[in-house]
């Protein structure tokens, strides 16, 4: 099972692929789609959507994981995270691509055991279970990366898959 | 000059065209697209995506109109409408269409001469100014044709058409 996991910006739009295969991770391709301040914000969106919806075209993953936000701790990044967000899922449904949603607060506790683990643990751990030789920079790719693994573990739970 | 105004929503993604020619105003087809809280978040962003991208097909607008949002009043709402709004600057990004944005209060202020106007003021201006019947319904009907209005204006004055 091969994994897209996003996540979601404006400026920076991270994304990481994982294949999950028994129960065996490994990384495949990863990192950023970055938009300039100065482009207006259509274009830049649209970026967004061509590149994710690229990515998806060429590596046909099994599934895309994306992080469920009821609301964005910082007020003023809530319309533009959102609006990334939303071409972001566009693209998964305009390719007939499954969407796994966790909270936050799911995909720390699946990557390092524990719900409120710090971004510096998640970012360790996702180094750990991917074997990378480096932290993913920036940390919006470790935090797609992260997705990826915490959607691929609930995907590829055979109680899931058979919908039990 | 046609003039696309849209109030972005997940459920209720209202829209209005109107045409300004000379300093007159006269309405065109107006409505709302609607999606069910049943259907999947992507979907529901590709109906939305998909029915603004068929109205600037068929109408061939010269610009857009939305309201620029830094942040929302209501935090819970602020990514799924950042989300709706995201997919709905892609459809004038995917047409070459121009976006006029405007804050909330100039909207205000150019329908009714007041920006702190009340919802209800503005309902009776906009239906004023296009000599509509009745208030425009729902309310995210006469939120996006206020919104047309307010580009129209902007965008049908010659300091700001002649770039000056």
């Amino acid at each position: 099972m091969l994994v897209l996991g996003i996540d979601p910006g404006t400026a920076i739009c991270g994304y990481g692929f994982v294949e999950y295969v028994g129960n065996h991770l490994r990384n495949g391709e990863y990192g950023a789609i970055t938009t300039s301040s100065k482009a207006r914000v259509e274009d830049r969106l649209a970026k967004i959507f061509d590149g994710i919806d690229g990515l998806i075209k060429s590596k046909r993953p099994d599934i895309m994981g994306v992080e469920q936000l009821f609301f964005n701790r910082n007020v003023t990044t809530a319309i533009p995270v959102g609006q990334a967000r939303g071409v972001v899922l566009l693209a998964a449904a305009k390719n007939d691509l499954p969407i796994v949603e966790q909270t936050p607060l799911q995909v720390k506790q699946a990557v390092t055991g524990y719900g409120k683990a710090t971004k510096e643990q998640v970012i360790y751990m996702v180094t750990k279970l991917l074997n990378l030789a480096a932290p993913p920079k920036p940390d919006d790719v470790a935090d797609a990366l992260a997705v990826a693994v915490a959607s691929a573990y609930v995907a590829g739970n055979p109680i899931w898959r058979n919908g039990l």
